[in-house]
């Protein structure tokens, strides 16, 4: 029982914890390539014309062998990381940068902004050229497997052929992993982080009931909602679910105890916001609701259930079997809620059945599915020792 | 990786799974005792001409010392077992009965139907007989301290001063520890079941966005939704998510798998349910969004969420302090994440401070909070050997 005031607590409070309000949008608009047109897609659709928006730190050097490919989680934009384009900090400012742990005076780090998703790079809230409106649930189905070759496309048009590392947690780690899949010779490195190789039927469960709080809100109208009167309140729910299973009880607990609510105005009688907790999670959904597509988020969310790596080829190893990574890293997180720590020891494992030299490291972080972004020390720590070997 | 159909999936598939079909709606008009009126409240408020909804089995001795008081969960009904009055099968049939852990040829067992829930007692989907008219939100709030004070003057008004054991899982749970600390020589037995002492961040968290689902569907209308058109969006996605917190992530692995959907007809397009689990969701969401009154929901989520043992007092143990009961059994289950086993352990350990004979059992079942509905021959044991004592 917690009844003492945490220390802790004041710089954890909604508003105030600098990385969680940079996640989300790109402050300029964003650099973007052109994928190869008709692309064609895992689950049969075809797009045409399509963009990926990325943002890149570092230079390519003459022999075009020093690049990164960051994939990244479902919400993220390409702003990883701060620079002259764009100074304002990146969901990864502490972990791209000169010296830091994807080190940019060595490398040429890439971030691309997931197909699908509605940060520059083609996805639902985009125009679909053979009309001239938006796509809205006209547009194809997108799968982890279009994702991943949408960012080897990527890199291409960059004039990237052969890759030093490709890097992604959450979703970004699932599209790692197909990425090596399908293009097991394209990469010396691969780092999977918080992935998952087939999500888990709970995890399925907790997105399947994020989309249905957005598909059930009559602004959603079948898709067809405007700009000015999107589905709020079932975006608002869908992030708060979602940001509960990105944390960990344990960390909820160390930042918000059963403190109660300050200085949130608004909406009072039996059923109002009483405890620090909502307030957190209500910054949260606010944040998130005015800068994402809903129907892309559907796209995306759909696109994380579906994945299985083991649809090709059998297994998780078959699936790997070609890869010719020098070296791979899988991190998972004790606390992790969404993406257990026994799915990330079967992604390892895949790997070294493989005979692929593979480094699993377990972080014991508290802050659960999203440590990523906020363990920053350990994180740091095990990248930096991937790439100094 | 599970990819092999499981052979335990048939009877866990949607509708199949008895134990399941039972928990919500009692079959017939339910006995019911007057509250003393009026009936002054925890938070305040104050209620005229309550009522308490109860089941019993098993005889009345004429020491009238025989008698053990089961308060429920959030959802369930008096309904615990089937009697000659209600042959259906309650939520507890395999624990309550002849010869069973709840022995209804030794003990006079009663059931109450929380204050403030639906199922015959007081709440507020009743009439307020001030107007005439259902309560709605204009019901008093409800406290877990007044749903306790309420099952023990149900007792009284059978002619129950003193029991041989109070017992009860989730809410239950915390009505039994709130019954303790406000009768504390009321009961010779106490059985706290998955309860809470006081709900942690991530609890509160999770019914706080089922609560939002309710409060944001239109057709909750600020709590005047007609009976014929209730909130059933809110209430489906909230009862989903109640569902996913109820079960554990193994669980869940061990029956759904990555299973497709069968047998769901309805949505097609790019987000329709594809998985079983979904099924299940779906199923669960349905049969309690037909029984179950929304206000009623949000008042009894509102009362779990504010419940802290440690008002009393100042901490658990001193909340305790007075308890004079002979055994106490405190079961925790280690699997369930709504309310976690460390929280348990600190229950047990309160009861203990306080020098009071008591045992706390963690429960290694799979099925997370919801297993003493499911895990009936480790409940039975556990029960079963606290009476033998």
């Amino acid at each position: 029982m917690a009844r003492t005031r945490n220390p802790e607590l004041r710089r954890a409070r909604p508003n105030s914890s600098s990385r969680e309000q940079q996640d989300l949008e790109p402050m300029i608009e964003p650099l973007s390539v052109a994928l190869p047109s008709p692309f064609a897609l895992h689950r049969g659709g075809v797009l045409h014309q399509a963009r990926i928006a990325y943002e890149s730190w570092g230079q390519l050097n003459e022999a075009r062998d020093n690049a990164a490919l960051v994939f990244t989680g479902l919400s993220p934009s390409a702003h990883a990381a701060s620079s002259e384009r764009d100074p304002q900090p990146g969901w990864w400012e502490r972990i791209i940068g000169p010296g830091l742990a994807l080190d940019t005076t060595r490398y040429f780090i890439v971030c691309v902004n997931s197909l699908g998703s509605c940060f520059g790079s083609t996805g639902a809230a985009s125009i679909d050229p053979a009309t001239g409106e938006r796509y809205r649930v006209s547009f194809p189905e997108i799968a982890v497997e279009d994702i991943a070759r949408a960012g080897y496309e990527a890199m291409r048009a960059l004039g990237v052929e052969c890759l030093e590392c490709v890097i992604g947690a959450s979703l970004g780690g699932m599209s790692v992993l197909s990425f090596a899949n399908q293009f097991p010779d394209a990469s010396r490195g691969l780092i999977s982080i918080s992935g998952s190789a087939a999500p888990s039927a709970f995890a399925i469960a907790l997105r399947s009931v994020q989309r249905e709080a957005i598909l059930r809100d009559p602004d959603w109208k079948g898709g067809h909602y405007t700009l000015d009167r999107p589905p709020r309140s079932g975006m608002r729910i869908a992030r708060k679910l979602g940001t509960i299973t990105y944390r960990s009880a344990a960390e909820l607990r160390q930042r918000f105890a059963r403190e109660p609510i300050e200085g949130i105005s608004g909406s009072v009688g039996p059923f109002a916001p009483h405890f620090a907790i909502e307030g957190y999670l209500e910054a949260q959904a606010e944040r998130f609701t005015r800068v994402f597509d809903p129907n892309c988020y559907l796209y995306l969310s759909t696109a994380m259930d579906r994945f299985d790596l083991a649809e090709h080829g059998g297994s998780y190893a078959a699936a790997l079997q070609k890869v010719s990574a020098k070296r791979v890293l899988v991190i998972g997180v004790e606390s992790d809620m969404l993406y257990a720590i026994h799915e990330q020891a079967a992604i390892a494992d895949a790997f070294k059945q493989n005979g692929i030299p593979t480094c699993f490291v377990r972080m014991p972080s508290l802050e659960g599915h999203d440590a990523f972004l906020v363990d920053i020390p350990r994180f740091d720590a095990a990248i930096r020792d991937f790439f100094c070997h």
